[in-house]
């Protein structure tokens, strides 16, 4: 029985739950609530990303996709990262980003206001980032091109990695007095 | 330089448009107009989708994924139909869907209704339909893993093909009197 | 050790059967009959498929290729079917063979009367089919792209999965009385 | 329109000729001419392989796979080869075949005699040979997961290549005389 | 003639010069220099990466490796990077390094002391840096498992890119003053 | 959590070690000693080959690549041998080598003098070999593109598999005499 496309090779970093081929039923292939805003005051930068990938959605196994909700309070950024495994391709449903990404050597940044119905692809491993320029909050819905095409937060990966690097390297990087790497290594 | 993300590999079947590295701009990573529904009159199915795949956005070249809108009508269906290259990860945005896929052998379907919000992934390959059973108009945004996913609705395949398939071959498979067979070839 | 290329990752849908390196031995690399004929009146299509996947043949599993015999009866056909996850090249042994398939969207069918020597082949993920148009016994073997290529019969999938599809769907689609569909429906 | 399967990524070592889509046509997925057994006297190894691969035969061209037909005088040789970039999965269709692939360091021979019907699976980039032990010709197809697997033949790319290999290394490797090895060189 | 291993399938992001397979000889697959030290003075970070990707060294096409050699001044640091196409592996042929990684959410820093002969492994896409900790000059090779893998170095991307990121971004993601904003985005 | 990169996909022959995502430390990324040379007067080519693939480094699982250090003698060889899934390339670290690489049908050798500094690659499943042809040792690291790219040494896969390759087979394809074949398998 060729039956089910589920327990089969991963394709990706983490350890997906298998699917039985047996026991498989239409719920393994349906994940609900993505019309429920969240929630974008539990941080400074007034965003939220709720990011149904494989260890979340057991069905997305060797399929090669997932899904993120973004929702952006006024002002809300959701802030310069990368996914290492997966382009991502946005559309805005509300609301006005402002968008971009940068290349790699030289840095060229790509830079676009989108509004509702516009399209935008941001290119796997690229740093960039999502900006709600609006006064009204803002929609995007987001596919990413892996089942689990991981997060990389700049910010929080240089400044606020456990255990934190060494600030010597950050002082040495950012030509920044002490002060400031302790202060921003404090910050994340 | 290892600028630009375009003039690359071409992974899939047709001949994408290839952007210059030298003079890429921002507005080749972006495609407007997904918030205009299409027409769902222009059929009796009363389904329309809007694909954005690499024959229209050429900026998808070489990253694995693209992206469409969904219109239904009142009843209105996307017929059972296949994508060879690309599983779809669909997300209702309005409206009521019934959907489904139907596995390799033995051919078991998978079977789901979805409301406002709720995810459904049909794995690459494999017959699928959506059905708004509901009164109002239905909206969903489904993205698939390849810029290029192809598309095979399976009853214009079957009997809609030109030239079209030897009847004989079609009496015989479904067991129909050449007269429906004819009529079924005249529909498509 | 760096021995055995069995134990290994898992390209396709199923879960092959795991070979242990340190207990492999060549019969794991073999598969015998291909040289028996399969009975071609266990149904009324007249033909029949021995597909030697890597359920089968666990020895297949990470290498990428299946093979299949399939016996011909007198005007005895391989009805119309896809294969999700692979190429099929076929090549002609005994007997005359009307091959064909459909691309996608427009949908424009390939055909071709085959005799014995001739090769032809289906890409991976279109509808395609063989029919013997002779008054003798037709013998292909084809070769598939995949350890685990998938089979998905039209006809079968769409009017006989388990459960059915809802026949509001087929009505809609294929333009036929309820009345048909009922009976296609029993047919599958 | 996403029609044709040709123009498109190229997947092996050569350039394939690029089929246009727009004027493809069936003959394009077909190949003529297996049925003619090649000649096994044109070489003292009696044997002879007809490798139908994207060089040939243009409508490979993305689809992964190829296939050739091996004839084989009695006591004919297909000598030690490899392919590397394919695996090769052999049916005998006539006559009697001593075969067998070695596996990388420990070098382990995994052997067997074939006969009618009989399938065996030598996996990519393996040292493999298929030897007719019978007084008749014999036959088998093999197919392979590439559409341009390659062949380097052992003897002649050690012992034939051009220019040849420094003397010395081959003395060295072999322990051989230097007259053994310029006996050798000369033979291919 | 299943000649040459060049002109071929691109796997990356740029236009890679294309070899002939009629014309190429042995230097089409040989690079020289990689003795010499680069000069660690030319910027304040003490380091210098001389990367020998396929814009460089056309060989390499479709080879899916590269290689670079890193000089380090005592405390020279090669600052915190991602490489989006490639996992590097290191080894040290002189001197001292601390390097670390940082992995996806949450933000887990890696980190080791290496010495002469020592390996390290930073995977594909991750943030990742190596610092000088010695009073003497240090030597490195890293390959990368690609022939393009790109270079994103993180504190240009962000305050150096061209156009600059819009200052407001970064004011929020950082939580600075935008003075300190501006006097990055100045150093850049 | 996304967090590590190990206990995902095996992308290669054997099974590895999965290293576990809650417990994995930088030393699962940290593999010591390719400062030591190996020995070379172990075996009569000499030369010694120190490959850290994955079954010696368990984390480079999934990470697509691995590296070896290579010593030579004076007049070591390093013999004919192919790596069946990986490109291997090479950098000379001290000394001087004789390299080259046959390619598939016509056999033509790429051949080229390497000295210190200088870099050459081997493309995958191609025959290569390294020589010392200078009077001192010499020293290169090699890297590959897969986390176990096997490794076939010719002679020893030709005349000294286990069990042994039927002599019959032997004679045939290097016209020897029964004796050279004999003398050869017992080399082995």
């Amino acid at each position: 029985m060729t039956l089910v496309l589920c327990k089969t090779f991963v394709s990706q970093l983490t350890t997906p739950i298998l699917l039985d081929p047996a026991t498989v039923i239409a719920n393994d292939f349906f994940f609900p609530g993505l019309n429920i805003p969240s929630n974008t005051s539990a941080n400074k930068l007034g965003s939220s990303v709720n990011l149904v990938n494989v260890d979340k959605f057991p069905g997305l196994n060797t399929l090669g996709i997932s899904l993120a909700r973004i929702d952006f309070a006024p002002y809300g950024l959701n802030p310069p990262h990368t996914h290492p495994h997966g382009t991502e391709l946005l559309v805005v449903i509300e609301g006005t980003l402002l968008v971009g990404f940068v290349t790699s050597n030289p840095n060229k940044l790509f830079t676009k206001v989108l509004n509702k119905g516009d399209v935008f692809v941001f290119p796997i491993g690229l740093i960039h980032f999502q900006f709600n320029t609006g006064e009204t909050n803002s929609l995007a819905f987001s596919s990413l091109s892996s089942q689990n095409p991981g997060l990389i937060t700049i910010a929080n990966a240089v400044f606020g990695s456990n255990p934190p690097i060494n600030p010597d390297v950050l002082i040495k990087v950012f030509q920044l007095d002490k002060s400031v790497v302790d202060y921003l290594q404090k910050q994340f």
